[in-house]
């Protein structure tokens, strides 16, 4: 008797892109992560859990209530509706979520163009959704590229290409290059998926003049920006660059928001900002936000109230701003990196062979190195030296020879980081070791790979 | 200067089901009741917002918490983590749901088969695009149906094929016709979507012995049958039916859950019961739900896991059991079910032109009517007479002329419910007295209307 006499579905015959690394990017992720639970946490881009309080959940939501009633003159009968009963699709707090913008980014937009998701995972597929017409469709993104942004594409079937990220977060040629080498090919390159700010999975930013230039080469080539931006609230030390949807005077930039970071995550709550205007056959002109809105009403109806509830009660408790409410996790993020660059820069003094970003600010630094780093690889790390960190390959869609590494720095105990490089760093030494190549092949500032 | 020179982007580039009207459904609905808001709501399918009380929420959220300590142990370092973090995709309250599903409907089945899904339109939208493999295949649906089926199917691009209702829920003779007619002409029907307990709209139930024959022709034609449940606590005073899932000996069903109306709507968490086997290529075989985990970790990531305490922490709250819970609101829902059957019997006696359905619980009664009903009407009924119900066509995919409007008694106050009926009697009156047609079409008992 065989497995298929056993089974009552044939994997064969399902959604293909069910077998696709990029759906089993996550999973793989966090299974090897719960198999080794003692190796060392270089891996996650979760939010350090330091700060977390039980507490806060039940301050937020009654600063919440509270808001409706008083600001907003709602009765208490309102109220409950409000927070309790199934709510506008586009959201309940979009009014305090374009406040935040403006407070924290400089960013002004109409309420009505926000869309609050069930995290930002989710407006990413509705925009992905909504931009994918016909097979003639493709987005662009900077490769090495989040893995839930090609996910989410496989889910619409929209092929994404990559685009190499040179060094400053986005090679503008290529950008270029691909543009025309798609639409030659009768292609529509419908939008390009960025994040200008510590990018996940590189930990690179881009410059205020490269973000001009690339907002202009958009405007030029009638191409949207996708700016996704969790990490911009952790810039360390540095300086904070305007975002992209701050600069953005003609509306080529779809904004991307999450509060996984900054917020809670265990409120799943993000949102995109889509002030494009829609012309329909008949005339009438709309917002982008419309649309998205039509996509969410089917695929999760609208976003808990009640953790929007939480996530408005938190942007309520600090005046609207989020930069204030996470000073601490920003000073030990800053604190973190500091660490492993400088543990890394101790340990491979003058080494050629393996080179690291140095990012300002963020949870990721990728580390280079001489050999292929593949999931095996990974596996082998956790189990026989007991370090976690992600393989690259899972940030370049089907490209498998990959030589980097990601590690992340945002719930690694600050003390456990130099015990983590050692780790890694007999696993690196011994790697090299046993099977020299030559270097060069996949080095973050490529991009995707020669051979993509 | 058109408006098409001031516009961002072209709606026809735009994904083409943007424009269709299952998309448009929600939408315009919710947008006729706001723009009418003194008008008596028979429209929405919302639950009663009674018993609604925002004290439940930190109590349940309390109550989850406690549970994670005492009943499993978890420190409270590990409580917050639970709770405020990003969690596992497929929920964290499975084992909460499988013991709900045991002593609420005599369902058994292992937590890991269960999915919980940020509301039960996610759970729907997962399967579809987990069983959507490429352009042969088409889904089944008894019609009338919800159309959040069929939205969440234009967004994976799955044919919806309608099935007649019949008397009993489903006319299990056109089901096989369907079937073997789609299969002739090379496409593959992998599943049939039925709502066998007070159906939204149509308001019928399944006898049991139709459920056990239903069970005997999907298993004959290899046809998975996908059962929603949102209704079946509110049974009135009648006996409750088996569900299909627990007659299922087969893994025939995979069962689309909602807390929406017997939890609480704000919570927006549902849950997908997918025991299936699922043979993969390697001959090693998994779950369908962690199938559909993948799906979700590109579509929402994982459930909030603070919108899932809260409904854990109600189910904790009755002992594992929703019956109980919703003793209040089921009573509530058979009190106006009744008052609107009555109040319609005593206004259309012995009236051929006017007959509507009799259901034995649940939020819906199904009124045909001598003439077309379409969204025109509906907002001349809002405006001019004052009282809001659903045109029938947004549940029957693309058929034009339909007589037959949708009656919810879930949120009306009962004391409203004759001055509604007498509001809907007058546009009636007048509109069969203006445009007399031939009766019969589009009544509900034919299911799909004849021209399909």
């Amino acid at each position: 008797m065989t497995a298929e006499q056993f089974a009552d579905l044939a994997a064969d015959a399902l959604f293909g892109a069910l077998e696709d690394p990029a759906l089993n990017s996550m999973n793989f992720l966090n299974e090897v992560a719960s198999h080794y639970p003692d190796a060392i946490a270089l891996a996650a881009g979760r939010p350090t859990e330091e700060f977390f309080d039980l507490a806060d959940v039940h301050r937020y939501l009654r600063g919440f209530c509270r808001y409706l009633e008083t600001e907003l003159g709602r009765t208490p009968e309102q109220v409950r509706r409000t927070v309790l009963q199934y709510g506008r699709t586009k959201g309940i707090i979009h009014e305090l979520v374009a406040e935040n913008l403006r407070l924290d980014e400089g960013i002004e937009v109409d309420p009505e163009s926000v869309v609050v998701t069930a995290g930002c995972q989710e407006a990413m597929f509705l925009v992905l959704r909504a931009l994918r017409a016909d097979e003639r469709d493709v987005v662009l993104a900077v490769a090495p590229t989040y893995v839930g942004l090609t996910g989410a594409a496989r889910l619409v079937d929209l092929p994404v290409r990559p685009v190499r990220t040179g060094d400053r977060g986005v090679d503008l040629d290529d950008l270029a290059a691909v543009v025309r080498r798609e639409r030659a090919a009768g292609r529509r390159p419908r939008a390009c998926y960025v994040m200008p700010d510590f990018a996940n999975p590189s930990g690179l930013s881009m410059d205020l003049a490269t973000r001009r230039r690339l907002l202009d080469l958009a405007a030029a080539e009638d191409l949207l920006l996708l700016e996704d931006n969790p990490y911009g609230l952790f810039h360390g030390d540095s300086d904070r660059i305007p975002t992209l949807k701050a600069l953005d005077e003609h509306r080529r930039v779809v904004y991307l928001g999450s509060f996984a970071k900054s917020g809670l995550p265990g409120a799943r709550v993000g949102y995109v900002v889509a002030d494009q205007r829609v012309a329909a056959g008949d005339g009438s002109v709309g917002l982008f936000a419309d649309q998205l809105s039509k996509v969410k009403s089917m695929v999760t109806v609208n976003t808990s109230p009640i953790a929007q509830a939480v996530v408005g009660g938190k942007l309520l408790a600090h005046g609207g701003r989020l930069t204030d409410a996470n000073t601490r996790e920003r000073d030990l993020y800053a604190r973190n990196l500091r660490r492993v660059v400088d543990g890394l820069a101790a340990r491979f003094p003058h080494d050629p062979e393996v080179t690291w970003t140095v990012p300002a600010g963020g949870f990721f630094v990728v580390v280079t190195v001489p050999f292929p780093v593949d999931d095996r690889l990974l596996e082998s790390s956790a189990r026989d030296y007991g370090v976690l960190w992600t393989p690259m390959g899972h940030f370049y869609d089907g490209v498998a020879d990959v030589r980097s590494l990601r590690l992340s720095v945002s719930v690694v105990p600050g003390d456990l980081i130099d015990l983590g490089l050692d780790r890694l760093t007999a696993l690196i030494n011994d790697r090299r070791d046993r099977s020299p190549v030559p270097v060069g092949r996949g080095r973050l500032a490529d991009g995707a790979p020669d051979d993509r």
